[in-house]
């Protein structure tokens, strides 16, 4: 499952700095986000059920990027896009669900969200050395819990799954999503109050 | 509907400092969370429906902290719960649950969102005169997003609703929790970021 990620420019999984985030606080935030062991199976499901339409996602999601230019414009400078950042983001996006899915919820993972969360601040553009607006605003990392959770539905449930595991895959995807979007936001939040 | 709100204290809707937040950005975040005008409906349909169960949710909300001692801390001090802060904090809470169904998302509501933003950390404590923990983490902030959306849905299917009035009511309260919650953010994030 993780074999092709050696090809997928700047995804460095496993190679990064630690998060200053502990599992002791992992386990904290996943009782608080009401993260099961039962949810973990569902989000392997959704693995399973999304695998072969990270494409498609993809689409969507650029596509509503696309269509609003305050989102867009992160992603180049003066209002010109950048088209091969945008490409190179996306391959990593697409791995970033199947690792959402598949992943162990671990000090490794948790050294990668940071990783995430610093690329959107202090590292942006450092990975793909392109020259685009320096930081994705806070605010756009919290709201987009709604669309990157509500956009997964029809996809969970294009592969002939009951309605009940659809409900239950959808409901370990939010879970899971609002834990990552919490980590990726401690580089923009002040000393001391995480 | 609003009539009560001068019995709570501490309650300073329309009282408050204007907040760094535009109506102008304001507009941009509802997009971002998909905020239709068909949702603002239905948050007042779930008003309607929730209006009589506020008690009941706060139980569900306050058994939650209260069953986890890393969140029932932040209204105490040493261990020691304060019941005087609790029950203060839960007539606003019960507020706030009706002003997220039936208030205009205006300027005056931006104004309180980041009201609520500063009791939650540099105003911690002051509104009510406590002597508890001097903030609330960050990190609760995201991470309840899931719990306080997903526990609503079954109060939303209380009233015979239909199963897609319940829907639509449930994914237009996840939209108004998720930018409130932004929003009550702002005050953590370092300067120039939000």
């Amino acid at each position: 499952m993780h074999t092709q990620t050696t090809q997928i420019p700047g995804y460095t999984y496993g190679e990064v700095a630690t998060s200053p985030v502990s599992e002791a606080d992992l386990d904290l935030l996943k009782q608080t986000v009401l993260l099961s062991e039962e949810d973990v199976l569902y989000l392997q499901m959704a693995g399973r059920v999304l695998k072969d339409q990270t494409e498609d996602i993809l689409d969507v999601w650029y596509g509503f990027v696309g269509s609003h230019p305050y989102l867009a414009q992160y992603f180049g400078k003066k209002d010109q896009l950048n088209d091969a950042y945008l490409a190179s983001v996306r391959k990593r996006f697409g791995q970033w669900i199947m690792d959402t899915c598949f992943r162990s919820y671990d000090q490794q993972w948790l050294n990668y969200q940071h990783e995430i969360g610093l690329r959107h601040l202090v590292k942006k553009n450092q990975t793909d050395g392109v020259d685009a607006v320096p930081i994705i605003h806070f605010r756009y990392l919290v709201t987009f819990i709604v669309p990157i959770t509500a956009t997964i539905k029809p996809f969970l449930a294009r592969k002939g799954n009951s309605v009940g595991e659809v409900e239950n895959m959808y409901n370990a995807w939010f879970k899971a999503i609002t834990l990552t979007v919490a980590l990726w936001c401690y580089p923009y939040v002040k000393e001391g109050t995480f």
